[in-house]
């Protein structure tokens, strides 16, 4: 990578700009840039709420019905989606402790799925993965998650980070846009095309 | 419209086949459609799940953690989107049992607004309003519904039937796919680009 040298994101030597070190926890800083890009108009990318089956509910009070029993459910999409100029954008983001690779049984099969459907139909589909240990933060398409997931070795479900190195791109990290994806996507799904 | 005559629908010449007769709601009626969609590979449009606020768990349980306190929260955009044609679609789904105007108080300002944002990045946004009473189902463009929210008459912020009949396309109805908006899609927004 030319912009993010890895040497340098492996060592401490910007620990202290490292969204990661200001406490943040992943989910945090794509939402705070989602955030960026949405009060700026780049793009309207939103994580979607988790889904929930509802089993209770309490009206005793008017102004806020209290749910009482409720249960996570299996998501059937990914975590985010939206608009990227005039492209539909689509992906699922984790965090892994593993230095050495990432374990794809983290991501559903229906997510890689509908990560693959999505592509098919014209999107940008991809998964996020932030090697919280290295502060690395790597971007790769949903045509190498589905390879990696129908491998036939199901011994060895995992990305190793030799395989995010080759295939994946690093994603730059900053202080307002803390985990930059659309510079990745401008970079090498977008440059393509014009 | 050609193939939908007003007539007929207003009457219950149909009623035995109608979606909304076999007493599906008009939430089931969509996400029936979109499965269709999906099933099909004709598009991949989900409808988000229902954003909640957690704020008690129960962990007892290993295999269901089971949530025993949650508040709904106000949704900050629409609870439709998705992938057709390689375009982003959006839209918010309503119903009335008007038989005269749809009140526009039932879409909160800012999904007007995320209709607005999206559709300026590139998307196909709308909202769909089913006239239970009547039986007919009308596709209303964003632009049109930010007007209309805009008004200057704060009296009367709702949408007329007539307006829907003027600027927004009914959509017909079907056993496979009870609101097949999609076909509407086709014939007013994806034909013009050809």
């Amino acid at each position: 990578m030319i912009n993010y040298p890895i040497k340098k994101t492996a060592k401490s030597a910007n620990k202290t700009v490292s969204a990661a070190n200001r406490g943040m926890n992943f989910e945090a800083m794509i939402n705070q840039t989602n955030e960026f890009y949405l009060n700026n108009d780049i793009a309207i990318i939103y994580k979607k709420p988790i889904p929930i089956q509802i089993v209770g509910v309490d009206y005793k009070r008017r102004s806020a019905a209290k749910i009482t029993e409720a249960y996570y459910k299996l998501p059937s999409t990914t975590d985010y989606n939206g608009i990227y100029k005039g492209r539909y954008i689509d992906f699922e983001a984790k965090e892994t402790k593993s230095t050495t690779s990432f374990p794809i049984k983290n991501i559903h099969i229906h997510q890689v799925e509908h990560l693959r459907r999505v592509k098919e139909h014209g999107a940008i589909s991809f998964i996020i993965v932030y090697f919280s240990k290295l502060e690395r933060i790597y971007l790769l398409d949903s045509d190498y998650v589905t390879e990696y997931f129908l491998r036939a070795d199901q011994a060895r479900k995992s990305i190793t980070l030799e395989e995010f190195e080759e295939h994946g791109y690093l994603i730059k990290e900053g202080y307002t846009k803390p985990v930059d994806y659309l510079s990745v996507v401008d970079e090498y799904y977008l440059k393509e095309k014009s």
